[in-house]
């Protein structure tokens, strides 16, 4: 088993829902991802929060065997999101983005975590995720992703980061919107010209597309009767994909894809980071084992 | 091999898109699910066309072992559908609906066809697909695809047939106007209340869900580099789908689904009916075999 870089953010969270109002729960890209990639590997996690961060909180992350010498706590308040979900969950507006301490974040890889061998690049500047793989000695894998403000404010580092990354895993609108392309496989070619040799394209509730060469493989979501929360769906199938692959060796890229739908859908069963939190690896067995029924003709 | 009975539209369709437009080709629920059904099973046709319906247009759906004696030929022009897709094809506009001969279609089962075993009812007012079902000696199996104008303008009637239909295939946004639900379990579980033991939704681009009792079924789309037109994939997959059981003898769903997606897939792969037209039976096995590449892990 290997160990598992995350860097990104660390946030509050405060989410408006068909559920109601959820009031600064704990988030942020490398807190799903960390605690999704927890079930299979272990974790070190990289990022900023402010001083006003919970000390449960992080008691929290190493209970679950999330190594966080990386968490620096800088003077200011801690990363605050706040958003409203359309009642049907598929779109959100952002009603205030407080970058606070995250704005001037650079993130510094303790050198006990430099021989990592996995590295997920969370949702942070372009600019910064070179700076961190300019940190790490030799890693086997990297994973990226990306979010659709890079793609507006800063698309030649992202560019850039890019050719530096193994697996691209994108959102397929801002998979559609980098490219110019609408189809699949047009989007999946495209993205590979940028340099990732495989990329994964998350499709929300319709599951994941994974391209690595000729391959194609297509991963349903798991079909929910109800959904409570989106946030952070796309970390946690990103961590629980590289969790897979940190735990088995980079071996099969399409069971680390169920593994990584198979995280996400519990992440959405609850508000915030809840169901991760709760999640036992036999209850992640027993659903990956689900996919399988869900998908064999 | 049993024999299956399509009745639905014979139509003209003008369709605009991306590669141009394209004036007056053959459409038609009823025939593109006949062709589409016609690589597995002999396929009865029930619909009505006018005077202006090209001969050679008949000798097509003939050659490919449809029986058209059901075709009705009426005083007047053949039913005119004219609409333009946007670039990627994910939505379209209709410029001009001309019903023509369609507006009084009284579908007549010629007798030869009363003992039919597998039935799909296309897209034509529930009151007419109620009248069709009251002339089938004992049907087997009974399938429908419904469309979001009977659901706004002929509930009542709709809710009658649904009664009596075995297998109901809706489009997913149909799916979530008639149940008000849009999670994927919430939505079968609603539409199984209305009759149907089996729901299919289809997703499109995504792919289909199959929802049998307890059982469920995720079948992916092709994954295409480029679609030429989606007019008719719907049909055709309802028709793939039908005319495996027919050929098989109502036994696997799951790989009627694949069958259905499999036909749908070379459908939009051409304008109007072409690829249908072109389609062979090693075609459609060897893309069967490729959607278990797609899906297996």
């Amino acid at each position: 088993m290997s160990s598992l870089l995350v860097v990104g953010s660390v946030a509050f969270d405060t989410i408006h829902n068909h559920l109601g109002s959820h009031d600064r729960v704990i988030g942020g890209s490398a807190t799903y991802a960390s605690l999704a990639a927890s079930q299979l590997a272990p974790v070190r996690l990289v990022g900023v929060v402010g001083k006003d961060f919970p000390r449960e909180a992080v008691d929290m992350l190493r209970g679950h065997g999330i190594d966080t010498t990386g968490l620096e706590v800088a003077n200011g308040e801690t990363f605050h999101w706040e958003g409203r979900y359309s009642d049907d969950l598929t779109s959100r507006e952002t009603i205030k983005t407080d970058l606070n301490v995250f704005a001037d974040f650079n993130p510094k890889i303790p050198t006990a975590f430099r021989d990592s061998e996995f590295v997920m690049l969370g949702n942070i500047a372009p600019q910064l995720q070179l700076h961190v793989l300019d940190q790490i000695d030799s890693p086997k894998l990297v994973i990226a992703d990306t979010m659709n403000l890079w793609i507006d404010t800063a698309l030649d580092p992202l560019k850039e980061v890019l050719k530096r990354v193994d697996i691209l895993v994108i959102n397929e609108e801002e998979a559609r919107q980098l490219t110019g392309f609408h189809h699949p496989l047009a989007v999946a070619e495209a993205l590979r010209t940028f340099g990732p040799d495989t990329v994964i394209v998350k499709r929300g509730e319709y599951g994941a597309l994974l391209f690595l060469e000729e391959d194609i493989f297509c991963a349903p979501a798991y079909p929910l009767k109800a959904v409570s929360d989106p946030t952070g769906a796309g970390d946690s199938f990103a961590g629980g994909f590289l969790g897979y692959l940190a735990e088995n060796g980079h071996t099969d890229l399409r069971q680390a894809v169920i593994c990584g739908s198979a995280t996400a859908s519990f992440c959405v069963q609850d508000v915030g980071t809840g169901a991760l939190q709760d999640l036992s690896r036999d209850h992640l067995e027993k659903r990956i084992h689900d996919f399988r029924e869900l998908t064999c003709f």
